[in-house]
């Protein structure tokens, strides 16, 4: 179980966690921000952080203590299942915003798994690192859910269950544009407005919306995917909690989205379109319109089908 | 607005609603019992009902008023949305039992649509024939749910929101057994255990289900269907009514079934298998169960593929 090699260093991308019509299932990375992690082999049998740096905002206050830390409790799950007679340390590299809903904290933890990985003489399988990422997730989010994680091991969009992902077709003129704006929303604020449950009828209609996405995104009909592609359980309870979210996310539409949203728990909002350029075109009109509600923001334009986690050399 | 043809006979094959995972949105046709409605032109302004035929039991008591019968009302929403000339007078012989949970109501509506729109100069699609069905089937069941009146108008497994059918691929190999007990289920009694709304983690369980089981059928993946055909909704609440139940779905899996449900609101039970010749043996052992709870039954098997609804010679 030891290779030659003693470090390894991974990134892992953004991403678009629910997808509006798939909470906690679907999720999608982005060809934008992303986290950098640094593993190395250590001889005490333990998983230990040696450092959290970056540019964002908050990063101070991310815990070090590895059983505390999404990517710590990540690295612990895998040495504890393989029975490595090794330790890890780990560095990370922040470059997603903490709490903007692009997955930061599943960022950190898939790409602690993926250098860690290239620490095995035999490394496993994506699918395989699965279990231990939602591991690494339930720190951060008390749930195990594998809409972040899943799409940043595999790329592209992703179904993600308690068992298992499964990778979805999507074409490739489909393009994202995520706008994250100044401003916080707590996640414990955020899951609270959802614990009302919800009328059958609007379960049906949710229901309806997400066969017409998975069956759009399969043939590659637009048409389809912007009848699904709506949040009609979520959202209506999130979106108050995101000043400037109908403005935003109207923006998106008048230049043509199939459908927007919130990404993750919010505050961010992305949406879809069918060109890069159409994606560009909106961009502008999204950060606009967060200017008009009085936060400034950034714009992320990607394919939907955005990369997945890999190994730097 | 007036052809040649002064009087047409349709058949409307029976189906299979919700297919479990579908709640009001899923069904296929079955090649099993059908309803055949014979209509003509006739030169009062109005649609009559001649009679109602059929071996079944309850025959007697389905409602002649044209505006109280699925078909009726059915008919005379197409005659009225075409501003046709003629009258139309309906003959229907019910040919799927009633209170079965195989879409008998909206066989009948389905029949006597097709038929009718044989005696129109420019035959609509049954794209167009769609909304009409749904008026029919909102007087037999109170709402407009097209899982039973959609894979009648298409054949096979269709996906049917308020405004459009999806007709979804299916494998060849794929077989259904609907077992029907002789026992009644109250519809309205069905639909009130329903009223309780539902906590988001078991929306979020059964959208996984819907989700694996759509992308398994555009797989023609038999593990992915098995995955995600289970009903978390409905079936804990409906399944107590069907007395029997719970060993008639333990025969059909024990036989290999990739899944089992109540049919419709029941009392029929189907399952799925990956053969023909699974199916078949389950649906004796299906059947023995219901006799173990006391219950004479008729079971069907058919390709879930099943016939669509056509003009008869």
């Amino acid at each position: 179980m030891s290779s030659g090699i003693t470090e390894a260093r991974a990134f892992a991308p953004a991403s678009v966690g629910n997808i509006g019509v798939g909470f906690d299932l679907l999720g999608h990375s982005i060809d934008g921000p992303r986290d950098v992690a640094t593993v190395r082999r250590i001889d005490a049998p333990e998983v230990r952080i040696a450092a959290i740096r970056g540019e964002v905002e908050g990063v101070a206050g991310i815990p070090l203590e590895a059983a505390r830390n999404t990517a710590g409790q990540a690295l612990m799950a895998l040495r504890a299942a393989l029975d490595l007679p090794f330790g890890l340390e780990l560095e990370l590299d922040k470059g997603i915003p903490l709490g903007s809903g692009l997955g930061g904290s599943a960022a950190s933890c898939v790409a602690a798994l993926v250098a860690a990985n290239a620490l095995l003489d035999t490394p496993l399988s994506r699918e395989a690192l699965y279990a231990f990422a939602l591991d690494g997730e339930a720190v951060a989010s008390g749930s195990r859910h594998g809409d972040n994680v899943a799409p940043m091991l595999l790329g592209g969009v992703v179904l993600a269950t308690a068992s298992r992902m499964v990778a979805l077709e999507a074409p490739d003129w489909l393009h994202a544009v995520v706008v994250h704006p100044d401003q916080m929303l707590e996640t414990r604020r955020a899951r609270a407005v959802l614990a009302e449950p919800y009328p059958l009828s609007q379960v049906v209609a949710h229901s309806a919306c997400l066969a017409l996405f998975l069956t759009g995104l399969q043939r590659g009909d637009a048409a389809l995917i912007g009848e699904g592609l709506k949040d009609l359980l979520v959202e209506p309870r999130r979106a108050p909690l995101i000043p400037g979210f109908a403005q935003v996310k109207r923006a998106a539409m008048d230049h043509g989205a199939l459908g927007a949203s919130i990404s993750g728990a919010g505050p961010s909002v992305f949406a879809w379109f069918a060109s890069k350029a159409a994606a560009e075109a909106a961009a502008v009109s999204m950060r606009t319109a967060f200017a008009e509600a009085g936060f400034g923001s950034r714009a992320y334009v990607s394919p939907v089908r955005g990369p997945r986690a890999e190994v730097l050399a």
